[in-house]
């Protein structure tokens, strides 16, 4: 197996620096929307063959040195007992958000193997035919809270923060919930067989620095604490750049990070005990080839001080992507680092 | 008049640090939207005596020490001859949006005083009636940029990113156009009596640091640097706090910040020779009283080190803001840094 992406993730010296992209499994691939075409999004999650199939797709296509389970972070959170939909428009809806005292004790706690199987059987699939290390992954519990208490996407999440401000003790209630969730559900991806996890708090961001200390970061804490096995974990605080000293504080291995920042000012806020993921502008893949060369030379050198490098987007790929552009930045990653 | 405001933002002794909230004249308050039964958006923001109406209701109710305009940042956008309206759902929507150069050809520059008279009508009007400052304001050029060309709000960019990385001269061209008409356009708000100024560039952060300094930064700064008169210049790139070195170079006497950073952090890459305008979480206003005083005595403490301090919201007050809570913030920034 190429193990480059995991040796980076450990700090152990690479032959080149190894790239993958978020949502690389995706609507930007003309081989992904052909396997959409059969079967609505949510199917394709709970599908283990198909599953299987678009997660192999950019590994070949793009020759990207580590797959992502598809999946999306929403699974486990229908799983403790919320009815969700996507909606072409409105992204994805959980009916009746969380509010009350009464609809969190009605959450329930999950077996991994026994309420989202499919899950398991995707990653044993998956270890069984790919060449490069497989991330399992979850949304971080406070990003899972914001989407309950929302009910969905939210612009200001007002919901979420009220509940946090106002009633403290039934918010504190609901993250535990869910970060035990977490624990099982990342736990049950890593003994079915995943190299590393990927823990998403795409909304991090929407936190002061006081507020993701005290309402999230506690609860990401515990559950990288909580899970065994030798396996890296990343965690990928979107929007957080000006709050990574708090995010180090996680205990992850590997710091995901967007590309509002510099990679010298992320290191110079991370310090170098810790391997960073990024954090190429995914909006770059709309210019030149030259451009992507360009910028990817100026990544990899802001990279050099640091214990260990995984190339990336700073945010998911664009449904709109030209994939020869995607195939262009691997190329460009793994020809200049090897240099 | 109380001048506390324009000594803040010169770094001079104040009694206490003077406070307003972005977006003070809105929805949130009754009064507002008792003058908004009668015209619609645009006309209220064309219509002096009403424009001048619900500028002044904040300073009354809330006790600010400092008015804004009211107004809308798409004002000279539509004045260089783009098609505006205003839809509930979807927000600003600007026709034909600038895609080519036929497109940025047509744009007409500004004579402020012909093309939107009613600005300065409405700035004439206030000076003669607020005992307090008045703060002018416009977008930053960059920030007009993406609503021109993605023709309103946008959720990536792409347009915008497309035309700066694939035509990047036609893009320069656009800019500078802009610049022009927003010089123009704030000379003649200063002009007119305004206080202070204040440059919103909302958008600032979804570039990387490495764009903004190639395609915001520039025009910025030869938009500060051509102004005249003695007026303070506020500055406020959203979402730029991992890029705040850069952000200070715009020449701005006072920098805004939204609440994704600590204060202590922002002065460390400011440095002290800026005042800085800020940060409280808007959402905050939905806590309880207890909470806001406890944040505003956090934000107090970590604004000691600054040259001067205005005391704001981190974003716009959101139009679900309980009135009182406004009314507790004030009274808590006033009581709290006057001990």
């Amino acid at each position: 197996m190429n193990d480059t992406f995991l040796r980076a993730c450990r700090g152990q010296k690479t032959e080149y620096t190894p790239v993958w992209l978020m949502r690389q499994a995706g609507r930007y691939l003309p081989e992904y929307q052909k396997v959409r075409e059969k079967v609505d999004f949510l199917t394709l999650c709970k599908t283990p063959s198909l599953a299987a199939e678009v997660t192999i797709q950019p590994v070949d296509i793009l020759k990207t040195d580590v797959a992502i389970l598809f999946s999306d972070i929403l699974i486990p959170v229908e799983a403790m007992g919320m009815k969700l939909e996507f909606s072409e428009s409105k992204g994805p809806i959980l009916y009746d958000p969380i509010r009350n005292d009464i609809s969190v004790s009605r959450l329930r706690s999950i077996k991994p193997e026994e309420d989202v199987p499919f899950v398991m059987e995707t990653i044993k699939i998956l270890v069984g035919k790919l060449q490069v290390p497989l991330i399992g992954f979850s949304g971080a519990p406070f990003t899972l809270a914001t989407y309950m208490i929302e009910g969905g996407s939210s612009k200001n999440f007002i919901a979420t923060k009220r509940m946090m401000y106002q009633t403290p003790q039934l918010y504190a209630q609901l993250m535990e919930k869910i970060t035990a969730v977490v624990i099982a559900y990342l736990q049950a991806q890593i003994d079915a067989g995943a190299h590393a996890v990927q823990i998403f708090d795409s909304w991090a961001g929407v936190l002061s620095p006081l507020d993701f200390e005290r309402y999230a970061l506690p609860y990401v804490k515990q559950l990288i604490a909580s899970l065994r096995g030798d396996v890296p974990v990343i965690y990928f605080a979107f929007n957080a750049g000006s709050m990574l000293g708090l995010v180090k504080q996680s205990g992850a291995q590997v710091v995901g990070l967007d590309w509002r920042i510099t990679l010298v000012d992320a290191l110079g806020a991370l310090g170098s005990d810790v391997a960073v993921q990024g954090n190429l502008d995914p909006c770059i893949l709309f210019g030149t080839k030259e451009l992507i060369k360009e910028r990817v030379a100026g990544i990899l050198k802001g990279a050099s001080g640091a214990k260990g490098h995984i190339f990336n987007l700073g945010h998911g790929i664009l449904p709109e992507t030209p994939v020869e552009n995607a195939i262009a930045l691997v190329d460009a990653v793994h020809e200049l680092s090897s240099r």
